[in-house]
């Protein structure tokens, strides 16, 4: 089902933003007779905007540019972009509540994405999410999403309520992902280090979501994901979050510890490079430094549009960063065509 | 008491090591009716080691280089180093005993310090402990350990029993600090996200220790440390762990967020550059990251000797990382000069 020539003639005329969400215009009503208290809805707010409500409070305060394609549409060549891959807000990937309540929130999101996509005309293109504190309605809804849905891949958490993506519980998940040629973005969610934060609760977005995927991509690093499933296509998000700083730390620990040795069995730095990240870190330095650890083959733009607290200049900042032309191209949409598969397609 | 000339002139010998342990010899004996559970004490170990016992368990097998002056001493010119500030194992700051009792442990490391601080004939200086869980018995050791024993500062954690030391509750403690002129020196403790690890116990260390104090860094940050102490002179271990990674985030969301705008008073950026850093990163691209981030004047070496995870070439990874001689003179030992008020005293 998915329409990889119609992407591939688009996405030349821009980059591939891989790191973008959404959020529909309404939740459906629940459908059983045990309502989870986190089951989110919809509340108005002024013009153009709506409240995602969950549990009782206002979660985010989200624009219709997160539902509505013609509008999102319009705003891509202004930020560079021919393409852009769509995904659920983290906040909506229920793996808190009851397997089966969150495979109902999540078929009507990954539906909602799929329709978005086809709406777009080529250029948009979707991942989905499905319920990982139940493997085997995980991969079933995977299944659906790839097979029936034609999305591109599967968003997950930095962690399953608590529990690191490198963990070797999830490798059936992984297996099913690598099978099914499925792309793996990994976002911040519900993060360590909570208690660790002063100032207000957007601290947690700002700092302790970069750390937790950064723990995230190092527990897929000392799990060995990449070994066991050596096909996955999995990114971080946020330019992998704290790894970059962590991972010359762990390269180190690596060489010193017997018992890190013995468990990682390739080195964390090659294990790094076979990743990728997507571009947001708002810094050129740092956006260099990110090439230094994990190489200019891995990293994608990402903006995190259309909230808020999204980069509003992501070509514009790669093109001013000095790389050369095949470099800069790599970025901005090469790599991209790589980690969703678009390149086998083009003509 | 501090006999700054003869240390001047030391250390214009080579370079200046900001992050190097201590463990006593042996541990005292409690002095009590109720024997603290985590009360250290030390049990034999293979030729020159000795296991440091916690609850019963060990909890490093460290070698006699955490007591030993002159094999300390000997160790210094082969690692390019011609000064070094010692300060105790951070496991043994022990703020999660009563306060009292913790207080009785950090006296006796305290004047151990200093006795080597002594013994060492200016090739060392010290920083002492306080029981931060009472910030008036830290205060009072603080006092003590300067005034008496002529420590130079203070080693502390990165979180005080989880509070973050950017917390305004530890207010009264950074002004006495600021007001004693004692350096303070942020050391990773206990941290937060040991539940993202996947692996051995090592990855504490490796992983969770740089975590904890990037978000240490950050909420000194947050906490606008340096607004309310604009004298105290404050480092992070680690090369202020993943501060680097955290920081143009902060910066892009305090940009963003008019929350964050409102609590946080002058740029992150700005702020992060007025902490100190040591260099503790084993990776040249990383070092020249955090020159890039935190300015070349802020920057120390810090080698975690004598523990089996340290840095044995720090000087010579400076040397060698392309600076300019004179980039490289402030790393190796100005900045370091300046953070422990050494240069007051120069000739």
């Amino acid at each position: 089902m998915r329409a990889n020539n119609q992407i591939q003639a688009c996405h030349q005329c821009g980059g591939i933003d891989v790191h973008s969400h959404v959020v529909p215009e309404n939740f459906p009503a629940y459908v059983g007779s045990r309502l989870p208290p986190e089951w989110p809805s919809m509340a108005v707010a002024e013009s153009c905007h709506r409240h995602v409500m969950i549990s009782g409070k206002v979660y985010r305060t989200v624009s219709d540019k997160c539902w509505d394609v013609t509008k999102r549409l319009e705003d891509l060549p202004g930020m560079g972009l021919g393409l852009q891959l769509i995904s659920p807000m983290p906040e909506l990937l229920s793996y808190w509540m009851g397997s089966a309540d969150a495979q109902q929130m999540l078929r009507f999101l990954n539906e909602q994405i799929a329709a978005m996509v086809a709406e777009s005309g080529g250029s948009l293109i979707g991942l989905g999410a499905v319920p990982l504190q139940d493997l085997d309605l995980a991969i079933r809804e995977l299944e659906y999403a790839v097979r029936t849905l034609g999305l591109h891949g599967v968003e997950i958490g930095s962690n399953i309520n608590g529990m690191p993506i490198g963990a070797p519980a999830l490798d059936p998940f992984f297996a099913a992902c690598e099978a099914l040629d499925a792309a793996v973005f990994v976002h911040a969610l519900r993060p360590a280090g909570m208690d660790r934060l002063v100032g207000p609760a957007a601290l947690q977005q700002v700092l302790a979501y970069p750390g937790d995927v950064g723990l995230a991509a190092a527990s897929a690093i000392t799990g060995n994901l990449l070994l066991r499933r050596p096909n996955l296509r999995i990114a971080f998000s946020h330019g992998g979050g704290t790894l970059a700083s962590l991972l010359p730390r762990l390269q180190e620990g690596w060489a010193v510890f017997p018992g890190l040795r013995e468990c990682i069995a390739a080195s964390p730095a090659e294990q790094a490079r076979r990743f990728f990240y997507d571009t947001l870190v708002f810094d050129t330095p740092t956006l260099r430094h990110l090439v230094d650890m994990f190489g200019a083959s891995q990293l994608m733009v990402g903006t995190d549009y259309p909230f808020n607290f999204h980069d509003r200049t992501p070509v514009e900042r790669i093109a001013a960063a000095g790389f050369d032309a095949d470099t800069a191209a790599a970025l901005i949409h090469r790599n991209a065509q790589r980690y969703l598969g678009l390149e086998r397609t083009a003509p």
